[in-house]
């Protein structure tokens, strides 16, 4: 059994926040954080990735069952027409996060203490009618990208890694390897540790204890110049930080870098069909619903081979 | 000035319903329709449409203004946190059809009498926790194939159509030539009549008066084994006919042929862009939410070039 | 352990139906039903029942929870208003029927097949906007009357009724007589067989499996005028009878004799004060939300001693 | 044309905030604020006010349309049963504060700063779960009081007061002489200024700008041990003072005092009713609905006569 991570002490937080700070790198205005490193010639060469026309969800299902993890589920109602109806009609609400529903954030959906994107302040940023910039809307024109699949599960040979671990980023360089692919500029990637695996297995995560991307990771990432980052584990519980780094990958990769998030992915069936394929990379397709203002969307990414 | 539409007799309807009917085609458990035309080769054949890799929303903001078009607006809700919080959320609530939405239907959507694709039945269809089958889950893979532009208004030399006019088969061959393109199996196309040019000038369009996609052309899209339309025209308003064909091209599209349908797109700047590129055909990609049993699905649609 | 109840054919409902239906009885465009029996000399002699001051809620909490007897919970949500914000708000969700909330039904909340209260008819009353009468607001101006406590446990000599069982029109007598009290015109009765006792004992109500009113307690309500009807059962499950009477007691109540019918009260608390004061009867007064074309409204009534 | 209203400096209210800060005079717990002062004899009392019978609503209707006075309308949904329902049902969905709805204030709705009645700061008060006390649910068994009308509007001689005015201790001195009642201790009053007249007339009232309870005016209430306000005016607009008394009449009265607010009544119907029947006192009754941690609740309060 594994040692259990060790974390850095919060300076070491506070130099990476700087350090890899994207703030004025795209300009004063810019709210498109890592979106900026996929370029049309990106999207061109993605494209080019669709090989068998294999078509794939990476989806989860909106759930409308309550649960522990999902106290706030969905809600999906049909409507009353008539009495003799010409078709249905319904009704859908929804929160934007949890760790129930596949989601995009929006880059100022988190903070780092007052911090957001860009040099900008959460007071000014977040209004009662929702953000004033760095919104879902400024993704509206989707994400047309490679995806590269990080399968650190099979790095460590495990079937999954347990709550207690992280993510190094000597794991993503051995995923890589162990693929034959490297992450490069304006990629997104897919980091595997066998979540949907375990669960099936131990039952529901216990939302307290989750394997974490360590910041070793969130560095290679920026060094990368990663635009999208997706996977089974996101901020390791319990957090050993202050409230400034409740969420301390969310706070670094949104507030810091600008670094598109993409969070609840399903991805044992990705896993399997890049295992089928005998392939590390697809293309991904997916854009937020067009939410003037909104912290995140709820999406389908859909990944092709 | 042209001459208004003028509609064949309700039995045209009934002969179209079971020439067109494609119930049985693709097996007698079938779900997903005209999607069957879009195969893995094809998926493949559109990426290849990617070349300047340019990228382009073809959705509606959502509208959270209350407006005769509108009347059950889109509700988006900021949540509190803390007193201190660590970032923002907010929550979503929507209709899922309507005039203001872009969104997919689900096949089973829209009925013509009792009559649902595939020799269904609504009173078995329709349930009150949503569509037992044809439900939107069935696209949960998404839509990607090729798109094509067919501008009627540029062909009929007006900068719209006014509001009792209809679309022929004969204005959609008039626009392949126009653009040099032809409508093939398994093809979206997007039906363009100016509206939001007329909506500019002439304040927003009066619900009850709507140019409609006219029987004929219902015909040549089966003919040509369209897999999506898509346009600013879709059922003619004032009906002519009987509750039964209420929304006679919903009825017949959707419960006769299962062919599949995105609402309330926002052609304006996809024909400007199509112009500027000097280009017809675009790869298209969009994926409904995975929402079990919906009738439908906010969407927002991507075109590549 | 007594005999299970045993139900009557259904033509001896069909006999109730017209025998206790109040159709034309308060005019042809009546759509108060028995709301008529409280006159406002009934008002004032039930005012004079205050006599200790005491005040009592007979609602149950609103009730957030997802379960099998609450699977639409009410949604409650605190709203985002500021950094520094200068006080708390909030929202609420919630459909106005089932088994977890306290609530009273208008009139044209159940139909008889499709007969509505006053010779109406469901296809007319019930239209996408909310019904067109016979709805929740008619009854705008409250419900201020006697209120009297027939606990039907307490005469069987039981803490509490199995849900095989029936409520009777002599059970109702017994209950008079115990308490020595006699319900008249206007009056609101409160049927007790000890549910929350029950519940309390042997865990959450199978809805499939309910304590019933039966038709000759329907009767005796009608003989007594009683005007409005609240207990702990209501129709029995499972259901005897055709989809026309799938629930009678409702369909009864409302579409024939307009009588007022509030759901889901808190009983118990009602049950021990009265005992405490020894006392059978109190004041009741409630009022529910002024929700044009509405089906039903939450309520909180409140008994005064 | 009367002289506008003229504001003390905001000295004067921190002065005021001291000394009718009701903080420990129910003990360090209480939650319940000037509903002490509705003793059980106060309550049968009120009860001896119902002498003609007559029963009033004092509510608006909900409103689900959208407007400057109502941005996040009431929404009110009609639900899909089945083919052949046997009844009808709905949703309802709203905010519980605003410019639009009939409600009942939380005593913690609104702080002073970061002061929330009786000692308590907002930050621990305010949770994302809901109010942690002072909650509406702490008003669960109702109010059962004598109401008071008082018409500023008749003493001042006008049809209605313009939105720069206010009213003084000295206006609510007169309307009791006019009336000849004498406010005491547990009652309700109602403000009345003629707004809905004005509104007939003039339009809809501009929120920024409108007439506004005078600081005098609020130690009147507490000398006079006022239980409940109500009236067609609260907060003076536009606010001359910090954000610390952003609404300075909520703050003083609920963080303060703990006074019961019921916004936005109806009272053009109580005024003609009390002229009617030439009386200036009835017997108000009104309950909130119970939920758990909510800053305030929609009611239908009833006036008898």
């Amino acid at each position: 059994m594994p040692a259990p991570r060790t974390f850095p002490p919060e300076e070491t937080l506070d130099k990476l926040f700087a350090e890899l700070n994207n703030a004025g790198r795209w300009g004063p205005d810019d709210e498109l954080g890592t979106l900026n490193y996929i370029s049309a010639k990106k999207r061109v060469a993605a494209a080019s990735l669709v090989r068998t026309g294999r078509a794939l969800s990476i989806a989860r299902d909106l759930n409308t069952t309550q649960s522990a993890s999902n106290p706030s589920p969905v809600r999906h109602t049909m409507c009353y027409q008539a009495h003799e109806p010409i078709g249905a009609v319904d009704e859908l609400a929804l929160g934007m996060h949890g760790f129930a529903l596949t989601h995009l954030d929006a880059i100022a959906h988190v903070y780092r203490g007052q911090d957001v994107y860009n040099g900008r302040k959460a007071g000014v940023v977040a209004t009662p009618g929702g953000l004033a910039c760095c919104d879902i809307l400024v993704q509206k024109d989707g994400i047309f990208t490679r995806g590269v699949l990080l399968n650190i599960a099979a790095v460590r040979g495990l079937p999954w890694l347990s709550p207690d671990q992280g993510v190094y980023a000597a794991d993503l360089d051995a995923a890589e390897r162990r693929q034959s692919v490297r992450v490069e500029s304006g990629d997104a990637i897919f980091v595997y540790t066998g979540l949907q695996k375990r669960e099936a297995a131990e039952g529901p995560e216990n939302l307290g204890q989750r394997v974490g991307i360590m910041p070793d990771a969130i560095k290679w990432m920026h060094e990368r110049e990663v635009a999208v980052y997706s996977g089974d584990c996101v901020d390791a519980f319990p957090n050993p930080y202050s409230p400034r780094y409740a969420i301390y990958f969310h706070a670094i990769a949104l507030a810091a870098m600008g670094l598109i998030l993409l969070d609840i992915p399903a991805l044992e069936p990705l896993v399997k069909l890049c295992e089928e394929l005998n392939r590390g990379d697809f293309l991904l397709t997916m854009a937020p619903l067009r939410i003037k203002g909104g912290t995140g969307s709820p999406v389908n990414p859909i990944a092709l081979f």
